[in-house]
């Protein structure tokens, strides 16, 4: 039986589409939509598929919580690939309806959020519904009897439900985009490609502003740039926080293996998420880098010196 | 005509348990619900309220979205106060029915994943359905012909809708809590108790992790001590993130103010939210400080020391 | 009586080319050599001159001890200017006197010291002595029945004690020099120029490698780039040391100003040794500051909104 | 032939009684003096001894510059091993000179530095000259025909040249002290002993205060605590500086080595002094650390977990 992978349903979820970028080979039944972000965790966990797609974080409204928690405090699965999905929202409506006829509207909370705009200059007497997903509102609104004249989902749902488009780029942030996972069973990350991400949560020891600079320098100091760094709460109590970084690199780099260390020295605790290939997205986070960071070679040739000097061997 | 308060609705939410916390002699018709948390802001903000509250961080969950994203980007309001609240949860029915006979529970999203033990333990069987807020869970049990057996809601909610308890503390963290928010059109802030916290969104010049370091070195080089970081997205493109910050202290405070024109100097921009007095629960998140921070004392008279230098005086 | 000037004599050495620089408009009998470092403190504390010129630092031997102890230790003077002169030693004798004919050369031992290769190659067999000062040693060979045949000292000293130089340029470092400094009794330190230096001496409050990375932060928190930091014992035992730090700009400067507030805060004490304007040799010891540091017009802005904020105004 | 140990002579200076504490074993015949700190070095280098002794630093005069230059720029050896000597001066003079026969004391200059104090209380009148060292001065006063009536100098010189002491304890400073190295030539260090002490120098990339920070963190963020720094000019011009650095630990000691190997990759240029046994004054330098600094067996944890998470391992 071919591989199979599991992703944050229904149908036509924008998760869906991740899923195809990074696995454009798999066939239609290989991908099975779970209800719910846990649900995706779980089966790869009880190895009923091979992988699964999770949204991360998103440019508008930020870190996904229900993923970050099941990365933080549940059995432990690794990250082994990442692929950022353009979030481009239309309006789809049954075969036959105008924009003229829509009296109400079904979408997603975070969609209705990003698509105020648009809405109040088109529709700004259509009454808005709220559903659990966009691809949810779509099959709604596609139901004989629907409760619903339109709704604002993916291009993909949207086409997967038999509707039709009556306006796209209804998306108040032409550019808004979100940030999918791609997660494994723990084991050997893949190996690295030269343009990776690390990702890994910090338990800081304590709660002070000290105690995070600490942390951020032990990057700093050995010149891994961050490209992400959100705070969560551990759950225990109001004000206390764990961190989700991601850093530049792979843990088979030298930098990158001797900041983890030293993470684990300064940290409560350090859970090691995984190392994977950047996505295309690329360099429009990097900036500058200053001053030059060393490179692995840099970090093998500091290494043959320690062994010199150690031995009596002049410098 | 005496001040009205707006807060997240419907009545029996926890947020309400903080308005009266907040504002304890106010009358019962001075209590506004508001439905979402964008209204309550515009309801401070057009004046037809005289303050709101809203929930700004739960110690399960993490920030609340919709809140911080009015603070980092809509018209600006003040924090004057702030409260946190133990979220208690309770499993409400209409009189008569017993534990055996649920079969079907209402609640929201967050309150179903913070009982999802409870709920293993005790009702392994029962449906689950998410709404809007747990009030609503409760007030939806509470009509006729209800869709749902009982819910999960605050204490405050199901006695509001007229329900009982069938079981109280079905949390799966007992000392859950939220943190909530006092809201005012902007003015001068409340006199310094002693005991303040200050809140700004921190817009960093460039993504890189010295930036972030040079920003709290802001704070750490005057010995002002931060009890929340959390970054949030600036909405331009995944990888952007401004800097939500709760200082001890006032602006009023020398360490502070100072502090923050650090701040104002190095960020791409910088927004005031308020200082305002802290919340009972108090210290139990501060470290003890090392080195001994820099009094108010201190920074008088290290000022008058520089007038005495500049002036040719011997120091 | 026009004003007097002392500096570290005999007459002829490189402090009296260096005073001649700071105070050209000085007549010859307002020159007034002292003996030893001490000597032109004390003449300038007592008000038996106007001020005096004594060496700071040189780019070969490093700080002068005995200028820095007084600085440090001795009764506050002000440094209120000051100026590098290059370091150029040459080789005297009496007039008729060649190179063959010379068998024992006299100088400073530090000049003895700059001097070795040059020395080696062209007297490898003189003997060599080491007297007070290279114009002490001219102002020997100079005397009848003197004990040595030549001196290495500043082309200044040769000219005075009537010699006749056998060679030039005969340092083994081509860009020898040597910093001194103007002292004066304390006042208002002169107006700021632009281009302007500020001298402290920090004695930390515990002698930890995180206190000196404080007292550095707090310069680099402000933007202010240091030209000198020499480490010195207080005395008290060994490894009890202050630091001597020139940082560039004027103590009327607001990130100086507040910097030094910094410094005075987080360190047992701190002396103020002056604001004075840079000599010409300027901007090459000046890395390209990364970010652009705040301007004291970023300084008076940030004040501005700190007002704004603290009386309630929207920023 | 036993080894033999070369000094900075002549006999009776203090760095004889260095050498004595350092190499308790050595007869009398073993130690051989040396005139200057340079040739000290050249006997070492050319195996003309075994190992050699010189003044590092003095608790009241700071570095001793020529010992500096040739560890940072002569041709390499190794420190080996350290010793602090108290410094105590006393006055000594021929048998039958009395205190009030004595008008002319000679000494050493900065041993006239570190006793004026006491002159001018009890030989007010007494005129003083300066000789190239206290064992030198004690020699002339012991010469038949001698121009001075007393020295200031070490008991060990006073007694070696058969003189009588007519005072001790003249110092200033009762506590007073220099540290004296070892020099061997290169090879493997002593074996770490829990009380090491390793010295390098530092020739940062750019002479901004960023660097110097950047190198003192690369220790920091290790834990490695500094009990010495001290700049000294490169020679190239003013303001051009390389950093001395004594740290706690041994290079074999991984958090030791881990901060050199950084210092490497940062720094223009780095030079191994050698780590050594630290010296009997322990732990007077040591403030309590905080926090707690990672242990040998935190940095092993650390280095086995990292080879765990690489592999694929679940930390």
């Amino acid at each position: 039986m071919p591989d199979r992978y599991a992703y944050l349903g229904p149908e036509g979820t924008f998760t869906e589409a991740a899923l195809r970028a990074l696995r454009p080979d798999a066939t239609d039944t290989a991908r099975i939509p779970c209800e719910g972000v846990a649900a995706v965790f779980d089966a790869v966990r009880t190895g009923a598929v091979e992988g699964g797609v999770v949204p991360l974080e998103n440019s508008v409204e930020g870190g996904v919580t229900s993923t970050i928690a099941e990365l933080i405090g549940g059995e432990p699965l690794a990250i082994t690939g990442e692929t950022a999905v353009p979030v481009e929202f239309a309006l789809f409506a049954r075969p036959g309806v105008t924009l003229n006829d829509v009296k109400t509207v079904a979408t997603h909370p975070h969609a209705l959020a990003q698509c105020r705009g648009w809405l109040a200059r088109h529709l700004p007497d259509a009454e808005t519904h709220t559903v659990s997903s966009t691809a949810a509102a779509a099959r709604a609104v596609s139901e004989p009897g629907a409760s619903y004249d339109a709704a604002i989902c993916a291009v993909i749902a949207g086409e997967r439900y038999g509707l039709r488009a009556l306006a796209t780029g209804v998306g108040d942030r032409a550019d808004a985009a979100t940030r999918f996972i791609y997660l494994s069973r723990p084991g050997r990350p893949p190996a690295p490609t030269g343009a990776d991400l690390t990702s890994v949560v910090a338990f800081i020891a304590d709660d002070h502003p000290g105690a995070l600079i600490e942390v951020l320098t032990q990057f700093a100091v050995r010149g891994v740039n961050l490209t992400r760094l959100e705070s969560r709460p551990t759950g225990d109590k109001l004000g206390s926080y764990c961190f989700c970084i991601d850093a530049e690199g792979h843990v088979a780099d030298a930098r990158v293996g001797e900041a983890l260390m030293g993470l684990r020295r300064v940290c409560r605790d350090v859970r090691f998420l995984g190392s994977y290939p950047r996505s295309g997205r690329a360099t429009e986070l990097d900036p500058p880098l200053s001053p030059r960071p060393a490179t692995e070679a840099d970090y093998a040739e500091s290494e043959r010196w320690l062994a010199r000097i150690r031995s009596g061997g002049v410098d």
